[in-house]
């Protein structure tokens, strides 16, 4: 069967929902279909919760309806060929969609590591798949011992969220000495390492799997460190790798990081083929170095540019670059991260200086609900330039990490910063005399 | 006597307070003095949660803890006198200070409204002094019928506070067709009405106060609409006026508004001298005119400025003129406020273009404790340069307004809000397909 239509989306992840929507707004006229080879998808950054959070796992499942609402095509079925000459799709059901212009949103696949016995039963990957994760839920509420492998933001949460289940022993292992290595300093890492082992979860870093053991499925590991531990689950989350396949098989450029090369506006070469998301390579905003960032926000964002280009350049890309700006929610206690650690700013070659404050985020600080903020800034030293800040505190920390990347966004120097304008509250903020943005950056610019 | 200091600050509030701070980090060898009219002072922003939030009232007490850890002196007593010539400053308690630098943070006074009766026993203006304070807030706590005068920040506060005692009743009486006039649209404003209203509190816009009756003591009102209402306790929440005399009398320019007229550093012409806080004019951000801006946040801000640039202009001044910056808290719902309403910025003149949203701050939405943001922003309509925005929803707005604040104060274009980069969180955001910022200016772009 062959169809004509304006634009067409592969992939219904976020990325591609809102590239759709983003191009109807722009351009009500054209004929619009998204592409999905997963009938039912979910909200990847909720994931986590429907371990325990949520009542019902289809909580937070990834509908259609802004397609619908949109007056967006959604076909169900599997992309496996892109014709660039003739401009057509070809799919797994045998569909042909010829297109004007074609957004790619193929999001990643969970990365498998080499580690002998990986394939064995109760070893599992994430994918954002509504029936696969309903089953794995059912089997992780039963299990005994879930280990999970992968101290990042996916292996954090989860440990969290499955540590809530009865009688379920979490283990949380990364190869690197900190938890959320890419993102926070020690200092800050620390704190998500705390708050997880208080509830009872095995925080166990610098340290490897090197073994999966048992006969066809899993029941033991082997560590690094020589140590067996009974296990009946295993949880990958050490991260995603772009995919590229059918975009590479027509013949696409992949970057150095292996996601499909783009421009500023998300077009490839050819400039009526547009990848956004996952797939797309993503180059650093302080550096313009390849980076591996895959995050929801980052993908809608691209999306949105990609969305309203598609037939002319409409929304000039001002933000040159991908800041990674992560927050999370581990046990009530928020951490932020925008742009770069103390960590990778040195190894990158940053001359730099920092500031850090503590404060309450009420004042006075005897109001009910009151909690610590902990807030550090990283500035260039000789131009003042603020490259990466962190914060661990409230739920207001999940705002206060998006005011940093603003900043960076911005490019703002200290001095702005130390002299910002802001409200304060007392049930809402800590003092004005004490707000941290301002107090760290003070901070910083005393010891230039 | 005669004493004889570097840094003579004149007010103890957080604009004296933090300039004398701030001049101590970069002026680390000089000696600074404080000087306070009131012992006991408090922190101004906490006075409405003294009548119930706070167990005791002096948890919200402005202590001298962050003076003497800096090695700042304090000294009780009232300047009355500022000789310019002998750089002396002298004081009811017949002290002399010479100063090389002196700076004024004397703040601002209630104002009193015209009203027949005004002087009764019954009649409270706020004064930031603990002892009053306290006497106030027992006298409250017994009475039975509570008028409180005025529908700005501290009258909507106040109300919302006292609404919380058993046994009293509130009124709260606003000139002006909206609740919170300066700082809100009527979309917003309604949601502050209605919190109000359905805790009890006899809200009444458009309606002026024209009598206070009762013998030495007030017992009635009577309304512009001729009703007359039985009350035992008026509070006076009409705003401040600079507190200006001792710089009057020694000859410092007042501006239009009043206050002490200062240059972009907080100087007078004499640059010996500088204003901060509500004593000091204030430049509206977008058209230099004077503005009545009595913020907490903004004074310490002020502060910082004055305190580096004592001796030399060490800190430019980069976001020239002052935005209002308000958040507020009703009964668990926040609002916030920045920069030029869509009301305001239409009386000033400017041509714009507004976009709103709505979106849940937490996703999925069936998240613990969700609730709903309101957000809207406005632009110029041909510059496409953000003027201002208001928000409502959960504790998140109380950050989501200082987004905005800094959006303003870098003069963010609607593209650039348009692709925004920012992190999301189930727990602590909106979904990044529905971020309230990037949407509102979605919004208003496509209507240009």
């Amino acid at each position: 069967m062959e169809r004509k239509v304006d634009v067409l989306v592969i992939g219904a992840g976020p990325a591609g929902i809102i590239s759709a929507v983003t191009a109807r707004k722009y351009y009500p006229e054209k004929k619009i279909a998204v592409m999905k080879s997963i009938d039912k998808g979910v909200i990847p950054c909720g994931i986590p919760y429907m371990f325990a959070s949520l009542k019902d796992p289809d909580e937070n499942k990834l509908d259609n309806a802004p397609l619908e609402k949109n007056n967006i095509d959604v076909v169900v079925d599997e992309a496996i060929k892109i014709d660039r000459n003739e401009k057509a799709v070809t799919t797994k059901n045998d569909q042909m969609f010829r297109y004007e212009k074609l957004i790619l949103a193929t999001g990643s696949e969970p990365i498998m590591p080499p580690i002998e016995g990986i394939n064995k039963e109760g070893v599992h990957p994430i994918y954002k798949d509504m029936v696969y994760l309903k089953k794995l839920i059912e089997e992780i509420k039963k299990a005994k011992n879930v280990l999970i492998l992968g101290g990042g933001f996916i292996g954090v949460e989860l440990a969290d969220e499955i540590a809530k289940i009865n009688g379920v022993k979490v283990w949380l292992v990364e190869m690197l000495p900190t938890l959320l290595p890419n993102s926070f300093d020690t200092e800050f890492s620390t704190i998500a390492q705390e708050t997880l082992e208080s509830k009872g979860v095995a925080v166990l870093t610098d340290t490897k799997v090197e073994k999966i053991l048992g006969d066809e499925k899993v029941d033991k590991i082997r560590l690094s460190d020589g140590r067996k531990i009974t296990v009946d689950k295993i949880i990958l989350g050490v991260g995603g790798i772009p995919n590229t396949k059918i975009a590479s098989d027509a013949g696409l450029n992949l970057g150095t990081g292996k996601g499909i090369w783009v421009d500023e506006y998300m077009r490839i070469i050819d400039s009526d083929i547009f990848a956004v998301g996952d797939c797309a390579a993503k180059r650093d905003f302080y550096t313009h170095k390849e980076v591996p960032v895959m995050l929801a926000s980052t993908a809608t964002a691209e999306a949105r540019i990609a969305g309203a280009n598609l037939y002319s350049l409409k929304v000039i890309r001002e933000n040159k670059g991908t800041i990674a700006i992560y927050s999370t929610y581990i046990d009530g206690k928020v951490l932020g991260s925008a742009g770069l650690t103390e960590n990778a700013a040195r190894k990158e070659g940053f001359e730099i200086v920092t500031g850090s404050t503590e404060a309450i985020d009420k004042h006075p600080p005897t109001l009910p609900g009151a909690s610590k903020i902990k807030l550090k800034l990283i500035f260039s030293k000789n131009s003042g330039i603020i490259l990466g800040g962190q914060v661990a505190g409230g739920i207001s920390c999940g705002e206060i990490i998006n005011l940093i990347g603003i900043a960076i966004q911005k490019r703002m120097s200290f001095v702005e910063l130390e002299t910002l304008q802001m409200a304060t509250h007392p049930y809402l903020t800590p003092a004005p005399t004490v707000y941290p943005i301002v107090l760290a950056a003070q901070n910083a610019s005393a010891k230039r």
